[in-house]
């Protein structure tokens, strides 16, 4: 097990539903060291890759890809989620459902901060069914951008996202890759990496 | 001037009706080494704090904590905001006002993440009116908790919220106070500090 799945499984909490709960170190109390951590591993994963800006989406994504960013030594535009399109300036518009939150949302990221000469590392805390991450992939494809990576915290192996972003040929690194869970022991099982 | 109020006549854009942008590196694009050059700040003005967690708003904020709690040694509690209170768990709530959305929000903290053993400072990006900042001191006295202080990047010192906090005795420390503006000129004028 890597340093994350250590965590999760010390401190993470399985609740019915295959809902796993990790708010007292990644997305509601986050630990900065456990993000350097992570920001170090993906330095080591993406070093061959020419990234220049990191792209995240509010509100969870923006401490672990802030923390991440130090080791690329490049800036970090977050995705924006809005009821309505903002017409008060010029945006790269994505729709994203949220299951957790049962809703549409639209993201936006304004077209100042993002065009061609953009080589993207895309982070995000969560990958499930994969809805924000084609939503922030879309957004860099509109930009003209190159996604050169996509570097995730705790992917759900058992739902499709990640499947479907391989398959797409993304070069996709999840820190720990959940494959089941027992709401009753506690017990999560993680993916061999 | 110091690094900031350097940054804000750089690359800062005035608009009409008092409105600042600082979107390029502070609330959409974010840059990591001026949040870093933040983090040392505010290290050394609360340098004399017993300060063990930080405490901030989503979104624009979490960035920016998460950046100064590198330089604390101390983990990120973000407040989140929800239009219905969270029935799901034990949560401290509070209201406030949001003049750029026009509306009212729920700002909830687990009570798992903040107690009496808690000595807060408080990270935001802006400050005006002020209800954001009282919303989060709300929720820290709710749990019992120290706000040590507070440190917020831009003040707009014509606006009254700054003028409360110091008033009830909060050490608050903003790194740049904007007295006025000219959207014609593009003048920002600075608080002598």
């Amino acid at each position: 097990m890597n340093f994350l799945e250590e965590r999760i499984v010390k401190d993470g909490v399985v609740k019915e539903g295959n809902i796993l709960k990790v708010d007292s170190f990644l997305n509601h109390q986050m630990d900065i060291n456990l993000f350097d951590q992570m920001g170090e591993e993906f330095k080591r994963r993406f070093a061959d890759k020419p990234i220049n800006k990191i792209v995240t989406i509010e509100a969870s994504g923006i401490g672990i890809a802030c923390i991440v960013a130090r080791h690329f030594g490049v800036p970090v535009v977050f995705a924006k989620k809005t009821q309505s399109v903002n017409i008060d300036g010029e945006v790269y518009v994505a729709e994203v459902e949220s299951f957790t939150h049962k809703c549409k949302n639209q993201v936006i990221v304004s077209k100042k901060f993002l065009g061609p000469d953009d080589h993207v590392l895309v982070i995000d805390d969560f990958l499930a069914n994969g809805c924000a991450l084609q939503g922030l992939i879309s957004i860099v494809a509109q930009a003209g951008g190159t996604v050169e990576g996509i570097g995730i915290a705790v992917e759900k192996g058992f739902q499709q996202g990640g499947r479907i972003i391989r398959n797409l040929g993304y070069q996709l690194e999840s820190l720990a890759i959940v494959e089941g869970m027992d709401a009753e022991t506690g017990e999560v099982h993680f993916r061999e990496q």
